[in-house]
């Protein structure tokens, strides 16, 4: 489960530090791409002018397709043309899934009605049919993209946020899910396409870009492809539903943590168009006579339900929020078991496909029709359950399920010697933990749809309760309105699936689903009240995932807790920041990498101003360090040493005061660069040391190439730096150990003169020139409140931002602090933060404030410690007076 | 039109910068607040604790009524808490406001119907009653609170973005609004009550917040205002039309530029909870038997449309684009006109209620009934005709009008001599600009409601040609669908909603309202084209008015255009900046605070280096100056003077030359602080110049007071700061231009002794002790684009933003330069800034690229002028080796 590209996190979406922190290379790129587009447009207006002198014959044909050729060009930029081939693409794929799914289901459905003859034949080709799909389809996305498995919805929430995740928007990537999600959903099994839906939109949004590009240079804009990956998200509900709004509200309440509103259309536009020849397609192919909603239900409309029904639906809601939070608590405790329990886990590594397999048996066993599956309509697909469960007319009058006729599939819940509710019960019971044991398989699979039918169930099962309570409905006065089961189950199926994944907005997609509004208040209320039980007890079936894969997310704050405004800054900052001077050497530069972890670096004028001047990327000074200590460099010293030992044995060294003169020189060079190393920390700084360090850096407008990789540092120092000794922790920038150059040994130098050198080499001042400085770090100051800071962390997408008072650099935040803070068990200075949305489990006590902590303890440290700050004021004062 | 508070635009939201800019006195109740709710608690518990040792008689009943008090406390800060009583307050006043609505249009009718024996007594009855209730509204309103005038969505817009505006969140405001939108819409003009709903619930949630503060602390907190803000917001368009979902996306898309998802829920929750009990008091109040839609339709479920009626769908999509933009150009019109005409305009001011009267009669004389009002159903009231428009029924067969018998209210509708087409068309023509001229009346109203039943009656039109065009329906195989006219009018109303105020959520709203969603992709699809023909020509009736009245908000950047990518902060921003160093002296603040007109100036280090250390607001710079030259240390100084020469006096001065003494140790006082003055531009600056300065101000946890005010400053430099001379632009500060103080002259000195003490105060050296300094202002990079300076700034509500490299203040950008880039005619090194959403409009020109403008003058200026960074390289070249 662990992700290739977790360490990487770039944070890229809001960078709004410039281009300095991109790579070189994808600059170039850009910049190439405008001047060829530029050169474009201007080559073909050249032709246009040109051909307009020109009378010959078919001249007005080619001025007519020049023209068509530059509107084209200066067209396919825009947004709406890439938003209708992702809509049509995507109606497309979903379509064609839809329809070998249909084929695979029904497949089955031909093999198990053609063996009626042997029930032992006929049990072998239900169970094998599904068991082969889902073994194939494992192993097909396990050998092609391994990044396929699973919703996708946690690692398009965790791209979304400016996170690089890598292989998770590659071809390799769609053609696995498309073709494995196909193949799971085919068999038959309790697995949803709606979360997979959403990453092949994002796959078919990235994929198509990076198409278009090759017309134009504006897709290679990465703020713009943020916000085709949110609309592309919304295509890819909308179209798996036919449920445009629904899916785009599903998507921001999923994937997105502020929503940019100018994106809105985006996501409308796409979605309603990919939706609208979703059910075309339906049309033209004659399963439907015009376009009407998916699962249409019939529901009367002059009088939908009573007022006095509500209490009922709120029920529902409550109990499908306990339902919700108990399903995503069921999935993670599978999915931690079978982590935990090593034997089986060693077992299952090696053989891969086992755990698919025998979940597969065991859930196709369970639901085999001739079997137990007769008392939980174990015959029905998903669909078809789903119709049936929706259904307008009422199953059991009185609770005598025999009464009336059931035509169709309805037939599949009626059991001669079994009442309907227990058919019922035992479809839920069964179904709940099928369906969360099934999500953990690795194939590409999603939730939703199976929670959504558990959801219609009880709501159902609720519905036929009242019916059978209130045969003749509950409203007194006049005309008899009976009790519709059907609109409970669909006020059941929006909130059970709200609550496993946290959003309102399933209510939508069930309006939308149903072709009917009528229960809008029942449904609201119902989904409220089960997104509230459900948030108080459990995070959401996506976060969960988030935390198991443990991707680089930072968690919401909670429903409003008054504790996050009276947390600051200061209380959860690294005091301890780790820093580079303008003028520091090599050495510096060298001790710094190796004991701090984070990926920038600080970068102050002086360590008694400590006033920020901007941020280094680690790779940056690892460059420098490489290029000041590297081969080429070295090597030219021995070149230049070699000349003058040959130079000497050539005079044939009988002067043996000459050498011993150059050997003090070089002392005395030596002496002059330690001396202004050792002094660096604390001598007095020169007068104005900025100017031509900032001269000298702030011209990089294109930086000439830098070597980042560790190609040729055989040095000591070097070595020391990449590979981190056992008590610094866990290095973030993990680089190959480099071994000890072969050719190395080729140069005749022995390993004092190198160590000399190096030496040498590190008491030199750094060189920022050709380094690329993040010269606007975020700021915060020590009294942003943790609200502020978590509200700031992610709109702009941030991984660390430094603490500054009046221009001096006294903190850094990270992520992680933020994370910790937010997550709970951290009291600071007497406050406690709750856990997330926990107003409901322990809004009384306030027993547990005194409990030390790791951050508390980190706080008295530092407070202990001398700051930069306090020990040279006496000094400053006399100096400004 | 103006506003009060417009220039007092401070950008609260998300201040990220701690606490020092806000007011001290809001800070201090804060503290309080929490203090004294800290110590609540604490008393609670304490009595509680004392009480279970007390064994008396009525000890338990006591016991549980401080448990139940306390929990009441505990609880009463959740937000749920809060959300239930908006909505309740809201449903309320929507219900009470409905019920007084209905009233008034009743006895207009029941007066109308009562003359029916005299033409002229009915006309002066229908005429005099709408206009007496619109003239005691806009009385009213202009009398007890100018601001509730209007829809107030726009004002709302600018407080979601963090611009203070005074007095549009009182309770003097919500009783004018209240009470003027009932009347106003009591008087049946063409107005709409869902833009001032918005306002009403934003009031009540300010007013309700403010009156659930005295429970607890938590409600001081200005960023959970706002978060309440949005979430009002959306009860008001959520009660108003009984639509929850449609309510908060419609608030969302109307107020908001960046949407914390996590705020989502809490729209939800009031929205519906609001809605439920506005459509229960109906059930209650016996209008309704149970919980349906407000307009509620009936149209055929199995086959709502057909595939081949998609391309009316289109049309009336594309027809309402261009109607919207029209309605908007026309609205704006209006006012600009009766604006420009000076000699309207005197007129009219004088007499404030003539305009509304005057426009009042014009309109009610046309809708009479038994004159041209017969045309166009004038008899009945908005939501008959709305009723009758969404009517499942289609009206005319073969467009002949008599063949079907009219019920109810349709019978409006029906003329005996014209044709329903006629009466239509005439109906959409005379509406149209009957609503736009409405809505510029001084009164509190919206817009919304009118233009909603245009839309269903242009859709309708539509629909009744198709039913005429295809009067057994377009459908060909099997059976006969007739097409159904009210689906059309569903259509055009949220499609001409949708283009006037350029949302797509009103189909959603369409939805609810009508409790049917059958129609959901015709729709989608009329709203979409809508949405892009109406952005492409006009902003939208919102954005308009905030131009109209000049609010500080900033444009929307339009759809996807390339060009601001390309566009860097570096061509925008202002590159003279008003700045001050850490050791200037007060004369130096006293050039720039008359030179510059920024609200806040940046602090440096010196003018060489140009560090940004931070941005001081000039209020608190005219503080520290008037408290320098301000009369307390005047008169102490004459005090001073007056004790010496009393003591001169006292020994008879016979020593002149000890009188000599004294002026030269003081001519010499004087002299050492010129040259500390004249010298403070160019001198060298001190080693360590920084350090007491910064130790001095990073202490300022919580400043002393500072009086802001310019209560007594009569000296002649603040008589320049305050009254400012007519070459400095317009001074966004505004203070009164102080009267020499009456005081004054009992005062012994003269003018000379008083310039010359002023003279030498103004040379000291400034104090940024007590100073309120923000230590981390937003930094901009020179090469951030446009598009992401757009982004940051509407994300994090800027009004500026300092523009640095490598620490170095290089510029600054303001919300007016932002808006001036994106508002276009803007062009910067050849590339031009197209006003938003104009790709429709001149895609293919590129003809206007080398137009000069104002920016680009600036620029060249700029470019010209020596900067700061290029005329100190050598000497710190020098320094540095």
């Amino acid at each position: 489960f662990l992700i290739p590209g977790k360490e990487k996190c770039l944070i890229s979406y809001f960078h709004m530090y410039g281009r300095y922190t991109q790579e070189l290379g994808v600059y170039a790129k850009e910049e190439a791409a405008r001047l060829r587009e530029s050169g474009q447009r201007r080559s073909v207006s050249r032709t246009l002018d040109l051909l307009e002198y020109d009378k010959g014959r078919c001249a007005k044909c080619r001025i007519c397709t020049v023209r068509c050729q530059k509107f084209l060009i200066s067209r396919v930029g825009e947004d709406w043309i890439f938003l209708i081939l992702l809509g049509l693409l995507m109606a497309l794929v979903s379509w064609v899934m839809d329809f070998c799914i249909a084929i695979c289901l029904q497949a089955q459905k031909w093999m198990y009605g053609g063996l009626d003859s042997n029930v032992f034949l006929q049990y072998l080709a239900w169970v094998t049919y599904p068991v082969v799909l889902i073994t194939f389809s494992a192993g097909f996305t396990q050998i092609l993209a391994p990044q396929a498995v699973g919703s996708g919805i946690p690692e398009m929430k965790t791209i979304l946020r400016g996170v690089v995740l890598k292989e998770y928007l590659t071809f390799k990537t769609f053609v696995a899910k498309v073709i494995g999600l196909t193949c799971a959903l085919g068999s038959g099994m309790p697995l949803g396409k709606e979360g997979p839906f959403v990453h092949i939109a994002s796959l078919c949004a990235a994929l198509l870009s990076k198409f278009m590009s090759l017309f134009g240079g504006i897709y290679e804009n990465e703020s713009r492809n943020i916000e085709m990956l949110a609309a592309a998200c919304a295509v890819g509900v909308g179209c798996c539903f036919a449920a445009p709004i629904g899916g785009v509200l599903f998507s921001i309440e999923v994937t997105s943590t502020f929503f940019a509103v100018r994106n809105y259309w985006r996501g409308f536009f796409a979605a309603t168009f990919s939706a609208f020849i979703f059910r075309v397609l339906a049309v033209w192919n004659r399963d439907e006579e015009t376009i009407t909603a998916l699962f249409k239900t019939s529901f009367r409309l002059d009088f939908p339900f009573d007022l006095q029904e509500l209490p009922a639906f709120a029920v529902i809601g409550i109990a499908n929020g306990f339902g919700g939070a108990l399903f995503v608590y069921l999935n993670r405790l599978i999915v931690q078991f079978m982590r935990k329990q090593k034997a089986i886990n060693r077992f299952l590594m090696k053989k891969r496909l086992l755990y698919p397999a025998l979940v597969t048996l065991l859930i196709s066993t369970l639901t085999f029709p001739p079997g137990f599956g007769q008392f939980m309509a174990g015959k029905l697909t998903q669909k078809e359950s789903l119709v049936t469960l929706l259904d307008n007319r009422t199953w059991a009058k009185q609770g005598i399920a025999e009464e009336f006729d059931y035509i169709g599939h309805s037939e599949a819940w009626k059991h001669p010697q079994v009442n309907v509710f227990v058919t019922l019960v035992l479809f839920i019971v069964m179904k709940f933990w099928m369906s969360a044991l099934a999500t953990t398989i690795p194939v590409p699979c999603g939730a939703f749809m199976p929670v959504f039918v558990i959801g219609a169930a009880f709501g159902r099962l609720v519905g036929e309760s009242m019916a059978a309570w209130f045969p003749d409905g509950i409203h007194t006065d006049g005309t008899i309105y009976p009790i519709v089961p059907g609109g409970y189950a669909v006020v059941g199926a929006a909130a059970l699936s709200g609550a496993v994944t946290h959003t309102v907005s399933t209510a939508v997609i069930v309006f939308e689903l149903t072709g009917q509004i009528s229960h809008i208040l029942p449904v609201m209320i119902a989904v409220i009240l089960a997104n509230a039980v459900a948030q108080s007890l459990q995070p959401s079936l996506y976060d969960s995932i988030i935390r198991i894969k443990k991707l680089p997310y930072l968690p919401e704050l909670g429903w409003g807790h008054h504790e996050k405004y009276n947390i600051r800054v200061e209380d959860i900052m690294v005091r301890d920041v780790r820093y580079i001077t303008l003028n520091c050497s090599y050495r510096d530069l060298h001790n710094v990498l190796l004991t701090g972890h984070l990926k920038t670096l600080a970068l102050v004028e002086s360590t008694e101003s400590m006033i920020l001047l901007g941020s280094i990327e680690r790779a940056q000074l690892q460059a420098l360090l490489s290029l000041q200590l590297g081969r080429p460099r070295r090597l030219a010293y021995i070149r230049e040493r070699a000349v003058e030992d040959k130079k000497r044995l050539s005079v044939v060294s009988n002067d043996s005061s000459e050498n011993s003169s150059h050997r003090a020189s070089q002392e005395v060079r030596f002496q002059i660069s330690t001396e202004d190393s050792s002094l660096s920390p604390t001598r007095p700084v020169p007068l104005k040391p900025l100017k031509p360090a900032l001269k000298r850096s702030s011209v990089v407008e294109r930086p000439t190439e830098i070597p980042t990789g560790p190609h040729d540092h055989s040095g000591i120092a070097l070595k020391n730096l990449f590979c981190a000794s056992p008590d610094t922790e866990a290095l973030e920038v993990r680089e190959p150990c480099p071994q000890i150059h072969p050719t190395y040994t080729n140069t005749h130098t022995h390993t004092h003169t190198q160590s000399e050198w190096e030496e040498k080499q590190l008491d030199e001042q750094v060189n920022f020139n050709n380094c690329k400085i993040d010269p606007a770090p975020f700021q915060l100051v020590e009294r942003t409140s943790l609200h502020k800071t978590h509200t700031i962390f992610s709109l702009l997408g941030l991984d660390h931002a430094f603490v500054t008072s009046i221009g001096r650099l006294i903190g850094v935040v990270s992520l992680k602090e933020l994370r910790k803070a937010i997550e709970g068990s951290v009291t600071v200075k007497g406050a406690k933060v709750r856990p997330p949305l926990a107003s409901f489990r322990d809004s009384g006590t306030s027993s547990s404030e005194n409990e030390a902590t790791e951050l508390h303890k980190l706080w008295d440290r530092h407070k202990s410690m001398p700051l930069p700050r306090e020990h040279t004021p006496s000094e400053s004062d006399e100096k400004s007076q």
